[in-house]
């Protein structure tokens, strides 16, 4: 690979991001765009532009944007309409988002001229995979630097040698290394790496940012109602919302009653195991409403071709399939099965669980015509039922018949 | 078919069963024989013996047995072993239970020279499917009586009545129907119909059998370690339990903290969605701690294929295809990848809620020296992932390139 | 089901639907309606509406059409689309083909003011399941008559005897029973029953009527080129042809080379084994040639998932679940990747075989520049490979460390 | 990865390998240990002893094996029990005879000591990563050294040059790169490279090693009968015979016959897509003849199942993941539903063409009884066909309904 020319670095303001900002400046003599996003991480994004400028990056190259409700309308939201779980626990929070800024670094890129992008993700995690998968299918020719995979900085104590060196600011309470890594949005705030690296040992309660403990939660619990439309949530107790609105209302019911909290050890695509606390207070309501609505507007034959399409879908996205044909065929299936999914949604929140209580819709395939115990006025026939098994049962009996036969 | 001569009907004592036995021998004068089985379902089996004989059963055509055992070990846990969960959510209580019940039917009527079985279900539920077919695998000459399906006493009142003029005596409190239906095992009670037929509507309070309500739990957490050897739970807090008493204390745990209460509505196989009312309080513990344990000790292709293949498996459980060919062939693959599934998890018990917080093994996969964020000692290159990437991006580039090409 | 007033009926102007046509009026005392589709089985349609003014049917309630483009372009190659086979081997002929047919049966009963629609196909295949399903899922209010279930005219002498008592005409040649049974569209021909019915025999020469023998095709191989827009074929050797003129082309090419017989013992969704002689001609040739341009137009991540569902997809057709969610889930996946599925096959055809021999698009994936033997310029670095390799290996490495732990 | 000390390498006794045996010596300064298989390529042996020999090996370090029973029997015959094709039409020659050189190479490396093995196959293809994920998967600390991925001789002239110089012989009419690229073995032939690169263009004739061209092959049709056993063929005509020799016998059959011939565009697992010319005589008859035989004794659920399962266990094999828990369990399963696969199956073998004309079997699950044309005497009860669909049809007649009302 020759040398970039022009760099759009997703840049977060922070110390790593910094340092990377000026090693690539300093390793390949390039310009560097930086492009920080507000994917709601819940973090100011005006002094990243100050640490930029602070750093010498030219006005017109400083990107900052809010996506939130990009993030959510298309990518969180038709994730959701797969109930999409990985390795049936992780609502894939992290793998979700990079697909987005990977995107806007490309668009970024061809805007500005640029002939490359970068990243801070390291060599042992998923993200680089994601990132970088997103850029080359969106651009074939574009660069990806990522430094961590690059310079020898392999130490905490080097990498503030080479920041002081190099005149990046390096702030007191970043000396030290942090006691865990950390990647939030508007979907879930991971952590991982360093206290959390023994996966017997309990992670310790400084860990959760984004949850109270549901020990903590109120005492009583509370009753939400969520609506959706073609599979996506659209109000809550009523009153209609935006997507990304949507998804912070629930964060804040989540949050409150210590709901989304998840320990687990997870088979990351690069081939190790690692563990992590992920926390993700709306999206853990919003799963759970989403299966009650489809619980009575979704056919059973659609349902269960879902279920089984489900694992395969997520495993794309954890890997950083997002763009690719494959993924984009299971979401062409997915999003087809969801026109009818439609409705209300009655939850219960309490103490670190969510439940549905009850759901309704006007295209409810549930019929008490059909199931009810009472006298049913002739809606079903229970005596099809009888031809329904005896066909059902039929290769069972030629099958149970050789058995027979065979053993004599 | 021609009138059964002698019938080995699954009978509980109570008086719907009552009065099928009796139904029986007028319907098609014909010998019954009586098996009541303890599943673990919470209720004496020797006032059913009385009640046969009341009946006039004769004492060796009654037959009474503890299946417990037989329920967890060659049932219960090979299921678990699979994840199984149906639609999201169901942990398969009720339907994991009828093929061993079929089965103990069919043999007994082998034993007493029986040609027909008779089971209580009706002709709009699952379980008629799940009896008939499991009785059909198992012998393919046998008759299955469902007389829900075949007489006409479809009213309360016609059916007190029958009782009444066959001198099948009939307690007070049985003269008006139930407000719900409940079925129970050790696996789960499941309670449907009547008052919980609007899904839209909480189901009440007094339908909660088996779990105390999460409110009213104990407001301290507990935290149990279940031992696993092969993917079966074999200890709880070290100490080693057959596969039953495991169960049946996992079950203590769960019905104290309130854990394991679903509400759902269904798919059913024959056609319609119902709403059912399921409370697994063990089940929901040994999910996931088996979730727990598999997470360290079980490789990502071998978990992966696992979550694919498992809706395909819990339906054909749901639907009642335990003794199939495609079940067994799918049960080969799970119980292959259980080998070394063993080790112990620790779960927090809370409020209705059960996390895992640790989990380790002999037979760990989990690698620190791989994963760690500190110096990995060369256990793993970074640089690897350049060309992982590379080569995986490798036919999302030509993809590109093709679109780049036909846009121009 | 309260009695038909007037009933729509699938007529082929044969005896058995001429049967049909008047025991429904003699039963019921009903008003019919007929339909006969040419859907390229290769017989005149005007001796059917003879037969039906014949036998009184008004000629307002005569509907007779040509739906061969139909057939073609709505079902039959969406189903090619998926490179549809079902048990590995078998075509989908008549699957396919029924669908269409219900679809008509029930406008027509809306058009005409009928409340039912009825069938020649008999109780013990899947024909009728296909033609009912289809029916319902499109009116979930019709009637559908299935004679073959309901009279007990279970030999060839009571049918005929009731025709004669009835005034239906009986060709002398239809006294007999036929030595088998055909199905015949645009798609193929099947034959089956009587002298088929021992899987174990040879099926006699006379059965096949579609094709030349191979062993009496040409000597010397046909080499024909088929174009592919967006999945579909849409020329032969550079003429643009309409689907039912494709088709039609294709069945002329396969006839004389000998190509499409299949020799098939199949699983019936009714649940016993049955024995069945295809004729697909042009089908077959079809099937080869869309593989063929898919090798080179097709991502390799969207074929092997289109791989992977069409197993099931191919079962839903030949089930009956043409209209269902989940088919058409699956439909919007594989049409979604076939956008790019244009160009040009080459193919041999000879002495019963096809094979593909040259293929080309402007829209191909293939890049000489990438796989060539000869230097690459750089288009693909083999040190990528090394990273490729160690990071899929890393988890296999990870599971051999434990064998060897263990093994101690 | 620190130099390697003893290196077992895969050595056929031809320029290349010989050239990296030498390339070991230089580069590192180790010993050689060389490994040469007779996987039934229809080379001699023996040459390779000697040509080893005279490059200085050690007779105690030359290992020379005969395989052929050993990869038939415990490599392809499992293959086949799972009708094993890639993209819907490779047989997977060279993917499946990777593994079990791997194999040998990681034994042989035990027995000698050595730390490492060595290949010749390039960067570009899917044999590296198919060796390399075997060797890993059973021993963990072993290195792979990839020579083509390594030197710098990438023009044929260098690499003779280097020859050359460090007195590797050079036969004469090896000074020139072959026209095309082979690999061969008991199951197959692949041809590709060079004058194969354009997909476009007609193989050559003289690429075909390995069958006769149809056109040449005999007038008259031959008709075999080949005999199973839980899967796997165990004669031909009668006659018993060993997996190697059953295999060597189709591969003359399809030989004489112009059977097994594929022109295939295939996507790589490193990428790219590639063209490659395969001839697999015997194993095409095998592929046929083991659907003929399941056809009759495989259940429909197990054989859908194994269907649904196939391509991603023919992927797995693809991608070099035999060793693998994943292609284990599928194996579990694939492996159970093959214990009553046995009986015989007649087949036509005719100019290029192979099909089932007959099959029978002790124990088959046809019932001419049910499926008859004729009285079946009650085997099957035509009006249960009437439940079996309304059941199958009420879910569709509820989506019928919203539908319906929808539009209300």
């Amino acid at each position: 690979m020759s040398a970039p020319k022009k760099v759009v670095l997703a840049y977060s303001g922070g110390l790593d991001t910094s340092i990377i900002l000026k090693w690539l400046e300093v390793e390949y003599g390039c310009e560097v765009v930086t492009f920080t996003a507000d994917l709601g991480q819940g973090e100011e994004l005006e002094p990243a532009r100050a640490k930029a400028e602070l750093l010498g990056i030219k006005p017109e190259n400083i990107f900052i944007e809010d996506v939130r409700e990009e993030f959510v309308r298309d990518f969180v939201f038709p994730m959701f309409r797969a109930n999409a779980v990985y390795e049936g626990l992780y609502l894939l929070g992290t793998s979700i988002a990079r697909p987005l800024i990977s995107k806007r670094l490309v668009e970024i890129a061809e805007m500005t001229g640029a002939d490359a992008v970068a990243h801070g993700a390291t060599g042992k995690g998923n993200d680089q995979v994601r990132f970088e998968l997103s850029a080359y299918a969106l651009n074939p020719d574009i660069k990806v630097i990522a430094p961590w995979r690059l310079w020898d900085l392999t130490s905490r104590t080097s990498l503030i040698a080479w920041a002081e060196k190099h005149q990046v600011p390096v702030p007191t309470d970043k000396r030290n290394e942090a006691p865990f890594s950390v990647d939030a949005n508007l979907l879930h705030t991971s952590s991982e790496g360093k206290v959390l690296e023994d996966p017997a040992v309990d992670a310790p309660d400084y860990v959760y940012q984004r949850t109270v403990n549901p020990e903590d939660a109120p005492d009583a619990p509370e009753f939400i109602e969520v609506g959706f439309e073609a599979g996506d949530a659209v109000s809550i107790n009523g009153e209609a919302m935006s997507p990304a609105t949507v998804l912070t209302a629930l964060n804040d019911y989540g949050r409150k009653h210590g709901i989304g909290r998840l320990d687990l050890v997870e088979g990351r695509f690069v081939g190790m195991k690692s563990r992590g606390i992920y926390e993700t207070p709306g999206g853990t309501i919003l799963l759970m409403a989403h299966r009650g609505i489809e619980q009575i507007t979704l056919d059973r034959g659609a349902a269960h071709l879902k279920d089984e399409l489900m694992p395969r879908y997520a495993e794309l996205i954890y890997n950083g399939f997002w763009f690719s044909p494959e993924r984009e065929m299971l979401q062409a299936a997915i999003d087809h099965s969801q026109t009818h999914v439609c409705g209300t949604v009655r939850l219960k929140l309490y103490k670190g669980s969510v439940n549905v209580v009850g759901r309704w819709s006007e295209r409810s395939l549930y019929s008490e015509a059909h199931v009810t115990f009472e006298d049913d006025a002739g809606a079903y026939d229970q005596k099809d039922a009888q031809g329904f098994i005896q066909l059902n049962a039929l290769r069972l009996k030629l099958l149970a018949s050789r058995e027979r036969k065979l053993k004599g």
